[in-house]
């Protein structure tokens, strides 16, 4: 195969021709084999990168620092990378020392040679377009790369909101379908007092609905940049301009309206953003998995468990136990759920052992949160499609449950007293006797009155009684 | 000891007479010998609860539920509590099962014996004025203690909010005092570019203001409650208007501005807004951490480490090393940042591990919460006043370090070229001469624009460059 | 109140003469205002202290470094502060910097006054016997301090494995007495096939044994100490024949049979073993919460829930639902392991942060470690005496579910085959036979094979069946 | 491209006829597509599988349940396997619903169309070979899947501690290399006494090697396997001789001597192995990333840092700063113990969740600790090769600071007492002055004393003096 020579401060290497990266991204494809799983894993990383040089080209030839031609060079190899044509030379370990350099790295020297192919040199021809004096220029890895991060962040955001959106409606959709469902509610697992199976499923599209209020909020620390920090946020090498019209370029490119973070020296080693999205994320797996729980819960049995709901048949449950459906959906959102929490600590730890002027640990935190957004995001849509929107309510049995339950001795506590309610509640869970039929044989109420008391519609939300 | 005999649903027991808690909480302690902690330990959980039953009985009142003598004795009973003469008989542990219901009942029976001895009974005389007839009236545990937690953390993080101002205050007095002091910049706790010591201190400054500004904002979820909701959210029990008129009162009491959460069902088992404080502590914590860490880093020494700055002695360092001072003060904001981050993630257990219609798991989740709280306030207090105010700096020190340092080659990159810049660099390392001499050495550079270049205040700034 | 005057590097204070501490101590009291909590809360470290503060005066007089008057003196201290006449006055808050430096001092400056006191001096007359100079002599913090923490968390080991012996017996007995009680297996809440309800109880039984398996393996490591090492593991200031007389002097005195770390400069940074301890309590948290949701998922109901077992009642379950009684034991349990796990993580955090030849946040890994130690323990016995020992079967309920269960047909694959069987399967499932009833009906077995394929021994264990 | 049709109980669907997988395999890969990545990407695994399953055919072929023709065709199919030639049909994703059923099938279907195709039938042609009735015969999912995870951890485990073994020579070898260079030890960051830098990276290995021993202590817990166990742990379905017949023919097959759990109820829900080796894997990566956190300190500088050591350079270390060096590969490292402790905490997440007779979320727990041991392993060897052979000491600039120290007055203690050398100290560090010089001009030593005792190799380890 046909090679090149390049050279950096260890010394000179061959690279394969057909390769748009470089020695640099040549030595960090050996010094972190990792995971094998390399960053165009993550393609919008790759596109944010993109936008960012672009920007940064743009920027520097409107201040007359860079000429016209490697400029133009530059933005048309940027928007080659965006459409895709060269992810595969992305090369590097999505787990990486060096804060990100690597990754810059990678950017600047496929960028460089896609632009110097443009121009009709060789690769590597670097004296003609360098990807460090002029990719890179007015830049370094540590405003760079957060801020590619930050765009790649605010890109998944609005995808997994997009497909929670999904989910939410079918939640919805079933909340209205089961809108006269009667069923007991229960607490701590124990028969409590009557709702509507549509009050159950509402309750999970609102706890949808909350997170994405908590998401897009958070998209506002996002949206914050620390383009123009250069190396350590003192903005050393840039020019008084340059942070502001690079903004503005990249809000353009993006259609996100970034904002400069005021302070680039305090913003350029701050992780808070990605903690800050993480944390919120670790809260929407949770309720989310408190949900599947549910389901989960709810559709026990068939015979031998609650038996309330049915999920929809997926797939066979079992290689030994003939006919056995299980719900493996709702399951395999709870093992995001479970891998979105920890990645939380792994982010948590990456943040706290930032030092002084830069958070040495991104790129951890940048693969554990883009694992996050995409999971969720996949979860959330399995979930809708492969399980809520199939689900079909046993009518019947929910119904039975109510009649025969304890639980509605409480509708009794303004008419009856809760000492008296009580011993009711006590005989009839002995005897197995109803709290109806121990209600008028005790007198304590006339029929008339009790079956006023216990109508359903009664029974599901506030209502005025007379004082007793 | 005089006793009186009370009764429940096992039967009935002893109370020793000079107790306000009857027999449920006499029950709770007996069945949660878990900590030895008492709620007591968060008095704003007991005014909290209080709180909520004023609320509840003066809303009552209103509805005509509740005749005038009985709700007047239990408000002024909730006053006595807010006045803290019984916090001693709220004895439940903070750890317990039943989702609060151990708390609740304490607050009911307190209220009530403390209501019953205005009235001139005995203690116990419940046929007076009843803690689950009278006190929980239109209530259930299921909607009074999230409240009242709602209302507690909200006192709680503006009390932090308020340590976090002196301690911002602190760093920001630092920042201001060391504006002129230069220094090396460090990243990957290599050497890199200069700045000054005032902008470092001042990033604590913003990072912590950047917390606050995320803590206020989470308040908004805090600030929604369920009261209203009763057992499971439907609202069974209480009368239509009773949800609205009890968050009017309680706002008044509280001073906060409460809203209703608008679906009953959702907010009663969810923890989310729990979460996510603690969330957002989690990411303060871990910020705060990072500046501990950077305050032991730049302390290091007296004389084999970097000895940039010095913190106030405050005891002896060492039982056998004599002389020897410890940053004793950052290290125990440490370990209250690691407690932190462990408390998140039992929260976040408890949180995923509700079920259905409630999180039995309430109590380990506020417990959590509140010690966070309160560890962090006293933490940002102490580290205000035990060791930011007597912060030091070794100016001359740091300013040798900048001069002898080989990162001050990056402002030549615009006009030397990366390439070449590396290569002064590598000699410097190599040989130990200055970057300074080299270049002039080398005649890269004329003596004067070097000069020009290598400004302090040219350094750590953006400034405009004539393209090379 | 009368005062003596004590002086430290940083000056002269007033001690109060009635405290057996000074002056370094009171400096932590000022330091550390931040859970309240004072050691002291922890006697098992209390007594290790001491127990380490007479080996080191029974060594240092036998090698001839300190006096016979002072070494008695001290080891009577060191005995009167393990009968708890003193336990008052170890006062530092339980999260402290200073790597257990103040920990430390309080106990020589505690020692000390004790020991002047019985020479017929006054307290703080250090001239006669110093608190650093003879009760720290040949020792360090940093020797001393884990040292103390390995012997308190021994005996908290042991204590904790003796309270899961009582809950294994809870559960043998359990097991034995439902030795013949059938039901239905479940695997992922789905009905499976049949089993005992006392292989279920017997599950946890062995559970618990695994896990104390466990932790009696991990406490090889907690035997290890690095007394002896003093500052920094060099054993600087030490006997040669110092580190293992010592040993042999705390072997008995605590009658723990130690053994002293082959490299103590490699032992007086590590905390691996107090991690190590806490994963395995952190395994033995979440079996046990595993265990404790079993609990509460077969006692579900009591009508519309799973209802196999019945739970001790131990208190009202609701301020608003009369006779609704609740699984508080196994809630409370749950928490715990919650916070156990929450604990865990604090420790991984407080352990990666030890910096070169120390670990400065000991403090709050013991203090953790020891939190989750207590409560296990008082969950562990508990749960016991308050739920198992009470726990009841709903004998025909569970019968009834084996009969009725589909999951029976698993047990005719060997005979029918997984396609045939697959199909009853099915067809029971819409149709609401049974699947005995079908079997017979499509004559794929005959009633006398059947019935012998279906008894209930020969459904839980393994048989011999003829090759199909 | 051509198919077969295939059936289960949801009906029939199309296969492509070059699949070796069948019906099951291709719904969970469209109820699954979570993460993209395949089950094979962990090879241990699916070599686990087969093993299980040619010990499954054997063992049934010997009991007299499977014919010679087809035992021989499923024997062969699982070498071929383990050969790699149909690692690229096991596609099911390493997150999947469903407990590993879905991994399971896909081993089925493979192994019973690679036997097909020796026994010259048709893809799919089951009625010869059955995946589920053949080569599923006397197993379940639930006890064929943790089996398998078990022996692919058991591999996994030994393979990483293959690569501790050669991180851990390196570390050795430097530390004989540095056996005689003197440096200050340092506390809580501070200068505290010396030390040698050999005895430093003595302790590093001295690290490795415990963890070493606790990694093959918990493989015992690894050992233990549940094959036989079925769907629930009762046998059912099984023949009496077959848990230990098949036990013998796993172990020879895999190599691994393994036994059979005592309680197959009780083992068959536990994933308490796997926490444990996580928990072992937690604790080696928070002392691993210490440990580099003590290498990026010691080589902090050039200049303005610690300078006490030299990592070897391996790549430019910024895109803007020329020269900069970076410490990369602690870096990696670091951020791989991030990752090891998240999955921890999934891992134990996912362990909880687990419910009455199996853990359904077992996927993501070998998914987690899968990634833990792969890459804890990679991050092992890359640490050793790319960074630790080529750590070069500082000697010249260690010993000044010995020298310049304060420090050096601790070993003064036994000869002057703790406060006489606290006086020293305190007027060293304020004046400038050695301490050397300050015991002299106080003739508190005479100059001979003073020699004998500041002997460095006197200085770093315990030596006898004469008592005071």
């Amino acid at each position: 195969m046909a090679t090149r020579i390049e050279h950096d401060l260890l010394g000179d290497r061959d690279i394969p021709n057909d390769k748009y990266y470089g020695v640099h991204t040549l030595r960090a494809l050996e010094n972190f084999p990792i995971t094998g799983t390399p960053i165009s894993v993550y393609p919008q990383l790759i596109n944010a990168l993109a936008a960012v040089k672009a920007a940064a080209a743009l920027t520097n030839h409107e201040l007359g620092l860079l000429d016209k031609t490697r400029a133009d060079a530059i933005v048309t190899a940027c928007k080659q990378v965006q459409a895709g044509v060269a992810h595969a030379h992305f090369v590097v370990d999505v787990i990486q020392g060096g804060a990100g350099t690597s990754t810059n790295m990678n950017a600047n020297e496929v960028i460089a040679n896609l632009a110097l192919e443009q121009l009709g040199h060789a690769r590597g021809a670097y004296e003609h377009l360098h990807p460090n004096e002029h990719v890179n220029m007015s830049q370094s890895t540590n405003d760079v790369y957060p801020t590619a991060l930050h765009i790649a962040t605010h890109v998944l955001v609005l995808e997994l909101v997009e497909a929670m959106n999904v989910l939410r409606a079918s939640f919805e959709h079933k909340a209205n379908e089961f809108r006269n469902v009667l069923k007991m509610g229960r607490t701590q697992l124990q028969d409590a007092v009557p709702m509507t199976l549509g009050q159950e499923f509402g309750s999970y599209a609102v706890s949808l609905a909350e997170d994405q209020a908590r998401l897009l909020e958070a998209l506002s620390t996002i949206r914050e940049i620390n383009l123009g920090a250069t190396a350590i946020g003192t903005g050393i090498n840039t020019h008084p301009n340059y942070a502001e019209a690079a903004r503005k370029h990249l809000s353009q490119i993006t259609g996100i309206p970034l904002i400069t973070a005021q302070d680039l020296v305090a913003a350029t080693p701050d992780v808070g953003a990605f903690m800050h999205i993480s944390g919120v994320l670790k809260r929407m797996a949770a309720k989310l998995s408190k949900t599947c729980n549910d389901l989960r819960l709810l559709s026990s049995g068939p015979r031998a468990g609650m038996g309330e709901i049915n999920l929809p048949a997926m797939q066979a449950g079992s290689s030994i136990m003939p006919g056995k459906v299980n719900p493996v959906i709702p399951e395999v959102v709870n093992q995001i759920a479970y891998e979105v929490i920890g990645n939380d600590v792994t982010i948590t730890f990456a943040a706290e052992a930032g030092q002084l002027q830069l958070n040495a640990f991104e790129p951890v935190i940048a693969h554990s949160l883009f694992k996050s957004l995409v999971h969720l995001r996949n979860g959330c849509l399995t979930l809708a499609d492969k399980c809520v929107n199939g689900i079909t309510a046993n009518v019947d049995h929910l119904r039975d449950n109510v009649e025969h339950s304890i639980g509605i001795v409480t509708a009794l506590n303004p008419h009856i007293g809760y000492t008296n309610a009580t011993a009711i509640a006590q005989e009839a869970l002995v005897s197995g006797a109803s709290v109806y039929q121990l209600v008028l044989d005790k007198r304590l109420l006339s029929q008339e009155a009790l079956d006023e008391i216990l109508q359903p519609e009664m029974l599901t939300q506030p209502r005025a009684v007379a004082a007793s």
